[in-house]
């Protein structure tokens, strides 16, 4: 079972707000004491993680003096530089505080506006100054519950004005960094807008520097909508837009419940992982995850532990996955179907659509022909179960 | 009541295959025969509609032969002509035939893709020959139930190469079609790719010609995934890539019911049109819905005058709200916030940075304001209900 | 519009809860004063509410002294005295403590589920102090997200157990309550036990006392699971098991909202309100909502104000489709149809059986029967949107 | 492996449609010949199944003339004793003729209600031809789009009606027929009545002979509406409800999928095979799924043998969960909690409400236990993924 055992060059992060969750939620008060930041320095260091991540307030109050921030930042420091532990993402809370309550980047009020991006570059300056190199974007509430009050074109304007505002702030203090933006469709929004990591990736090809900003998918965020994770990340790769993961679970069409990583989309995380893998994705492997409101410390590291866990787990059935004869003589049957067509390569020219305007299929031969994909499905799931 | 009695400059149009459905579903079978596309044109016509939409094989059958196409076509033709009906959209069906089971663009199958490319290309020729200026692509089999069969990336890829090689047509044959893309989150797949409006602003921004392709929203589409279509739609609108727009209606989370306009999401409906209309969408208004299967042809018409006659009630309310002057006044309250901050304009410059780092809020006093959304949101379902 | 004015008689309460709420979520802080229990009364009074109903820690506090507690009781209880405001029911909190993380009655301690049938006596003891008839019990926490630990048959067994044993404490204590068992699919847990109105239908009937327990549909919990709440409603009103009813609204498919009553599904709420008018409901009229987190002290009275409203205007509606000439007709051609099968009348006897036997139906002349659904829906929505 | 070979013993049984589907959706046509009764019957025998079961028309064409109807019933008689082959439980269809469309029991026309009961009464005597003991009454048209039109009330009642005469028939003829409900929330129609397996229960608990009623759970059915299966089934046990069991999967909150056992949801199958399996429930074990679109003849009986042999995995995987010490000891101290109160039992009693009245729980030190569920988790999903 040693290789089910994490080390640093996994790159598994993990939030400070995640294992410092205290268990508090809307019906029920905090459970436990959370990690503190220095704390959980320490408890994931120690089972090997590489990196942890941070929103502003995570770490330094909002209300936190100079000399609090100070302090809280050089005790940070020093536990970071005791156990090697990197800060590779940083973030902001824009929406705790009462005055996001409509929103930060797109409240109808130009003052929460300016707060925001003010507050948004401070927390860019704090992540700096850990070395953090992709800046997350969660407009949790960035969205509406009253349509007939904040005009839905205006706030996507107002999104791209202040986006189009940090990059350039970024750019000016030589920041470098990859901006992540995050999407999630409601909670704690009725609507919460660019509710997809699509439409993310459709609101980036309308900013100033699309090159800077790509997005930070996050599995439960996906399955709240009911949608497919594996295909929302394919798209963001094939995009080259994969700046950053937030890996989780989630049961689908509910409230946001930010499960231990494979525990209840088993198969879906197997996918994830495989894209991953397969796709030789090299950024950093978050989870942005809580331990049930039913545990106590001990219960948090138990948590900890489980998501890179079943992470390694599953990494080791991609590789059997694809080593598999059966499985792979099968899926050339599937995928290497040939088409006799020359002078077409499905890219557009005067020969190739000569070529095209001629062919003549023989439709319900190929219609009748079976692609085996039960057969397929069923081996997988045999090998997820670890019957073969 | 004369006020909602549709007219051609309502630009209402209905696709053939709506009110030609003959009220087959997965459980049952036919109810009814549905309109012919000449009967229709004629039906669609007299009712006030302004054009017919259809899928290639919904005028031209799959294996009708060329001189049954002829026949066909100039049937049809003589019933536009009689009837002053136009076709401004037409689109194909990559869906029925089991050729597609497993996609037509996103096909593993080599000869699948290209036998859907090619039949494409018919459409749009068909299309052409009857003025058709925007062309709808649905991709409903692109997508999978068993993703260990078929490389996301890699259908994505397909997907675009496809998109790529019809605009091309387009150019070559000076077809000058708009493309509008329309997404779907499942059924008939358990997944389709690209499943949202914004997933589909995302794709088009990878496009070789993203000019010429825009999106199709559809309001039940959306509404399957729990999502909000006023908001997708302002995303588009934002974007500029609002090519043309599927309105119907749809309970949330569940099987694709293209429902009559209206009937369910009131509120959801009114702010739709409220944004069509404030923002001047000049498109046409196409209903892509059927009558339910409890109706005979005579309910088939009642369903097809409900789905304007709500419209224009609808457009009428959205007059109103816009003249109430409580309502005005409340929104200026809401929306009319001022920023005193010289210099800082929400564009990054140098001044704009500086005054931005200076500026200070009183958090707390502004947290603390209330912004009577509530109220507004009373006022609007009055509005709603008719008793204001 | 004096109409549209809330009387006693109309029988609206409202829950301590409710306008108490200070705008809590899970990803912000308290944004408002939440109304106190004798504000509340206050305010409610003058709105024309017709009582208020609480959990017993919304009164008084979970550590409170003997000495706070009669403060607090006497306090509250002139508050009603001033203002003719009854207490028509109560209920307990289990599930604010950290002590019921895993639930009260279900829990695997059965320390846990003493101390919570132990709360609830005293709870009932509290409601009865205020005169209250109904006592709701709503098992928030009774459910699981890790299925391994919790044997749900065990569960079912225990959540019968504890109900059975209030139901024999309430009589020995000559209390008469009726308890209303309240449904919720999840949040904030994973799964909750008993996850729809139905679902607590079939657990009375295994009840040591079915006759003294009910049902508490709340419109929100049936549409988180995206049910038809009229449908749920009406199969307890069949079942003689509407013992109290929580109205309020929520979007489909995604956390609880707890919205303004009719706020977002119009035309569900009209026929609720429907049923409830039509069958003759005599029982309260209770709102379980709350302001949205936008909003002041000044918008939760809006927010009072408007779920009270929004109900008398839909009652109107109520009348109106009732008496709307064109509907009725219409209703009367489809509910009308007549069976010509002398002696077979529904219930089994011989002859009943024996004519059913000879039965000789047209089946493909019914099947064509168009039965009018588009017309009779499109007029529903033209009353409600006030055109008709 | 050969323990995962289906034996007779299993009980697995499959339904004529599901092997005999051929691949129609409602985007598309069919793909494939489906298996025809006689074909189902020696194929599932080949595959080690233990029975068939059928609506009446799936084997005896709803219009067939008594002599077809003959041949076909003894040919398949033949088929079934050349193969051992069983049919445990029979159906009927009041849902594919248009005559059904607005439902059978519950339609608004008499002469349907009465045709609807004379037609299962038919299939009643064709299944006890064969030898049926369950008779499944599947309402899938019981229901409404437009709740203007059908009183759910009145619905309730006419649906109780149907069932009351049709137990009086069973009894009358001594069939012995145990009658098993199956609950679905949505499609074909928008909503159907009694949505889940709860409200079956409910309903249950109003018919005149209870004793002869239970429910028939389907996994996708409870999925569909996000519902926990599990809990589902186990409340119907703990009723002593759970006469039959439709397995098959299905991703949440979309259209009916029917997807082949434990593809989907592998932890929830995992619990759904652990309770039927700990608790020794001794019916069938019916799949009630089909073969993806894409599959042909060959593929369907890859679907077949897949259903079955994942069931045997994860029946395994109990044995061994349950074998498991470490888990095992785990369960042991999250399930071994001790109440220290003598004379209190859950029972009520004088005594026992005396000692509860004085029972004193240190609420904080209890509230602050952890519970260990992350760990429980953990260790089951490795079970599940095989490494343990």
């Amino acid at each position: 079972m040693s290789k089910f055992i994490p080390k640093k060059e996994d790159r598994f992060t993990f939030g400070l707000w995640t294992v410092g969750n205290p268990g508090r939620d809307p019906f029920g008060l905090p459970v436990r004491e959370g990690f503190s930041p220095v704390e959980a320095v320490h408890m994931l260091a120690e089972l090997g993680a590489y990196g942890v991540n941070f929103h502003d307030n995570d770490l330094v109050p909002i209300d936190a003096t100079p000399a609090e921030r100070d302090r809280i930042v050089s005790e940070f420091r020093r536990a970071l530089e005791e156990t090697g532990l990197k800060v590779p993402m940083a973030t902001v809370s824009l929406f705790t505080d009462p005055i996001f309550k409509d929103g930060g980047f797109t409240s109808n009020d130009p003052r929460v506006r300016a707060y925001a991006i003010q507050k948004t570059m401070q927390a860019m300056d704090l992540g700096k100054e850990f070395g953090a190199e992709t800046f997350v974007l969660w407009g949790g509430r960035e969205g509406s519950e009253v349509d007939a009050g904040k005009d839905a074109v205006e706030a996507t304007k107002r999104y791209r004005e202040a986006i189009n505002f940090l990059c350039e702030y970024s750019i000016s203090q030589n920041y470098g960094y990859k901006f992540a933006l995050e999407a999630k469709p409601n909670e704690p929004r009725a609507d919460i807008y660019m509710p997809t990591t699509g439409a993310m990736l459709g609101l980036i090809s309308t900013l100033d520097h699309p090159e800077l900003v790509g997005v930070n998918p996050e599995v439960a965020h996906e399955r709240m909508a009911g949608l497919n994770f594996y295909h929302a990340v394919a798209q963001a790769l094939d995009a080259g837009k994969l700046f950053h993961i937030d890996l989780n679970d989630q049961k689908m069409g509910r409230f946001d419940q930010d499960l231990r990583f494979g525990s209840d989309g088993i198969k879906e995380a197997f996918f994830l992982v495989k894209l991953l893998e397969d796709y030789n994705y090299q950024g950093m492997l978050h989870f942005d995850a809580h331990a049930l409101r039913t545990e106590d410390r001990q219960g948090v590291i138990e948590f900890a532990k489980g998501n890179m866990k079943t992470y390694l787990i599953l990494k080791e059935k991609v590789k059997q996955f694809n080593e598999d004869k059966e499985i792979q003589a099968l899926l050339q049957e599937i995928q290497g179907k040939k088409l006799d067509l020359p002078g077409f390569d499905f890219k557009f020219s005067a020969d190739s659509l000569k070529a095209l305007k001629g062919y003549e299929i023989d439709r319900a031969a190929v219609g009748a022909e079976g692609i085996n994909y039960e057969r397929l499905d069923q081996l997988t799931i045999e090998i997820l179960l670890g019957v073969r």
